[in-house]
C-alpha cells in the first residue's frame, strides 16, 4: 500500500449509520464503529474512536444529518455532538454549518470534501518553507486520519516529501494515547516516509543534537492572537524549539480559528480521565495546551502561510 | 507504613547470594532476584531488575564481593560488572573502591551505608533550598530505589516534607520505563507525601500554569564542569525551567561527580533497546541526556549545595 487511508475509510454517513474507523484501536486492529444516532457518534468523539479537530468536526457534521434523517430532535443532537469535546472549535463550527444547510447530509459530505482539499493547500503551502534535507518532528497525529484525509502537519510533510525535501520525521510518540507512536507513525509508514518514533521527552535533547530543523503540528483551536490549543507537548516543544532557534509551525484549517477567542486563554482545556495517565496513583491528564503566539513561527492554512502578528495575518473567519 | 522501602530490602549481598529487589515489576508486585556469580549481577543491571546511579553502584560492589566469595576471576567479574552500563560513574567509582579492600563484602556494605548517610546528609542540604509551600516536580525515580535507601532527588523532598516545606510532588511518568509512575509515585505514596503523576509532555504546561516552584531530579554522571547526565527528558525539564525562571537542583553523591570527564560532551550515553518505545515502528531510545551547567541552579552532594562555577565549587572527587 502506497497512500494512506482513503477519507471515507476514515469516516462517512452510510444509509442510517455513521460508520467511524476506531482509532484507539490503530495500528494493530482496522475495525469500524457503527453509530445509529446522534448521541452514538458524540460517545465516539468523547471516548475518541474519532479524534483530531477538523476529524471531529466532520464527524459532528455527519452525526447531525444522521439525526436529521432520523427524525431526531435537532437542537438536542447538536447540543450533545458540542459538548462531546470541549477545547477544538471545530466542532462547533461545523454544526452551524451543517444546521444551516437544506440537506444536512449533502452539507456534511461538502465539508469532509472541503476539510482534504484544504489540507492538499495547507501542504503545498506549508511545503513552500521547507528546506532540502529537512528533519522535521512532530506531535501527536495531525494525519489524514485527524482531518477526514491527507492530514495538516503530515500533509505538510507529505508534500516535502513529494517535492524531495523531507529527509527523516521524527515522531513524539504522545503519551497518554500514543497518537504519535500508533496513528503518526502508521501513516508515515503507509506513505513511504523515513521516520523514527522517540519518547516525548527526548525531544529536546535530539534538537541539541543537531537532530531536528523544523517542528510541524497542528492545532485544535487557533485564538485570534495566535495562541494555539494542541495536544498536550506541544508548548513543551514550543518552548525548546525557541531555546535552539528552531521555528514552530503551526497547520490547520481556517476551521480551526476560533475569532470569538481573543486570546489563549479563553481556550478551554480539557481534562481527562487520570487513568488514561495511571491508574495506582494520584494522576492528571491535561489533554492540550497553549502555545502562546510569540513562541510559532508561522501558522499555515489552507489560504496560505501566516506570520505575526496574527492578529492581522490570520484570515478572517466568521463561525455562524 | 510510612516509610519507604528500607535498604536491605532494596538489595544486599546474602551468603552466596546478591538479592536484588526486582524493580521492573514494582509496584504491582514486590519480587526479589537471587544472583549467584557476578555476571548474573551484570545481567541484573543492564535489564535494570536494580537501576539508578548509585544503586547500580551498590549491586556492581556486592557482585564483585560475591565473586570474590566464590573465588571467581576478579578481574573478569570486574570487567563484566563494569560494562553492564555505560552512563554511571558510580558502577567504575563502586568497583574500584571494593577492587581494593581486604574484605570485598564488608567494603561492599560500607559503600551502601555510606550512599543512604550521603543521602540523607544530601536531603538536609537540598531542604534549606526549600520554602514553604514547595510544589516541587521531580522526573524518573531517584529515590530510596535509585540510591539504595532514601533517595537523592526523593531525599531532599522527603527531608522538605519533614520540615513542612513541601506542599505537593508533580512525578514526571518517565517514558519509556515509567520509574516515575512505578516508582516514585510508589515511594512518595509509602512517605504520604502528596503527589501527582503527569505525562512528560504536560511540565512545561504546568510550570506555565504556575503549578511548578522548582524542579528536583537526581543525576547519572556529573562531569567536572558540572553537565550533568540525568535520565531523557531532565534536559527538556531544564529548558522549560529555564524558560520560566524556575530553579532546576540536582542532588547526587558525590560518587557520582566524573572529574575524568571535563564536560558533558565526553559522557557516554546509552542507547536501549527501541522495542521498549515501540516494537511496530522504527525508534529510538537514548536513556539519558545531558543538561549543561549553565541551566542548573545548585548541585546538591552530602558535602552542601554547590552554585556555578562547578568546576571550583564542587567537591574534589578522587577515583581510584
Amino acid at each position: 500500500m502506497s497512500t494512506a487511508l482513503e477519507p471515507h475509510e476514515i469516516l462517512r454517513l452510510d444509509g442510517d449509520r455513521v460508520v467511524l474507523l476506531d482509532q484507539r484501536l490503530l495500528p494493530g486492529e482496522i475495525a469500524w464503529v457503527e453509530c445509529r444516532k446522534a448521541a452514538e457518534v458524540a460517545e465516539a468523539i468523547r471516548t475518541m474512536v474519532v479524534r483530531g479537530a477538523p476529524a471531529i468536526g466532520i464527524a459532528a457534521a455527519y452525526g447531525y444529518a444522521l439525526a436529521a434523517r432520523r427524525g431526531e430532535d435537532l437542537a438536542e443532537a447538536a447540543r450533545v455532538l458540542a459538548a462531546s469535546r470541549p477545547t477544538a472549535v471545530n466542532l462547533a463550527w461545523a454544526l452551524a454549518e451543517v444546521a444551516g444547510a437544506a440537506d444536512p447530509a449533502a452539507k456534511a459530505r461538502q465539508i469532509h470534501d472541503d476539510e482534504v482539499e484544504r489540507c492538499r493547500r495547507m501542504g503545498a503551502h506549508g511545503a513552500d518553507l521547507l528546506a532540502p534535507g529537512a528533519l522535521v518532528l512532530t506531535h501527536c497525529n495531525a494525519g489524514g486520519l485527524a482531518t477526514g484525509g491527507y492530514g495538516s502537519a503530515v500533509g505538510m510533510i507529505r508534500a516535502g516529501w513529494e517535492r524531495g525535501l523531507v529527509e527523516h520525521v521524527l515522531v513524539d510518540e504522545t503519551r497518554p494515547l500514543l497518537q504519535g507512536a500508533r496513528l503518526t507513525a502508521f501513516e508515515l509508514s503507509e506513505l513511504g516516509i523515513p521516520h523514527t518514533v522517540i519518547a516525548d521527552s527526548a525531544a529536546a535533547s535530539l534538537m541539541a543534537r543537531g537532530e531536528v530543523d523544523c517542528v510541524v503540528t497542528g492545532a485544535d483551536r487557533i485564538a485570534a492572537n495566535g495562541d494555539t490549543a494542541n495536544k498536550i507537548g506541544t508548548y513543551s516543544l514550543a518552548v525548546a524549539a525557541a531555546h535552539h532557534g528552531l521555528p514552530l509551525y503551526v497547520v490547520a484549517p481556517t476551521s480551526t480559528i476560533d475569532p470569538d477567542t481573543s486570546d489563549g486563554g479563553g481556550i478551554p482545556i480539557e481534562e481527562r480521565d487520570p487513568a488514561e495517565v495511571t491508574e495506582r496513583f494520584p494522576a492528571r491528564n491535561p489533554a492540550f495546551d497553549v502555545t502562546p503566539a510569540e513562541l510559532i513561527e508561522a501558522i499555515v492554512t489552507e489560504e496560505g502561510v501566516h506570520r505575526a502578528p496574527f492578529e492581522q495575518s490570520l484570515p478572517r473567519v466568521v463561525h455562524a
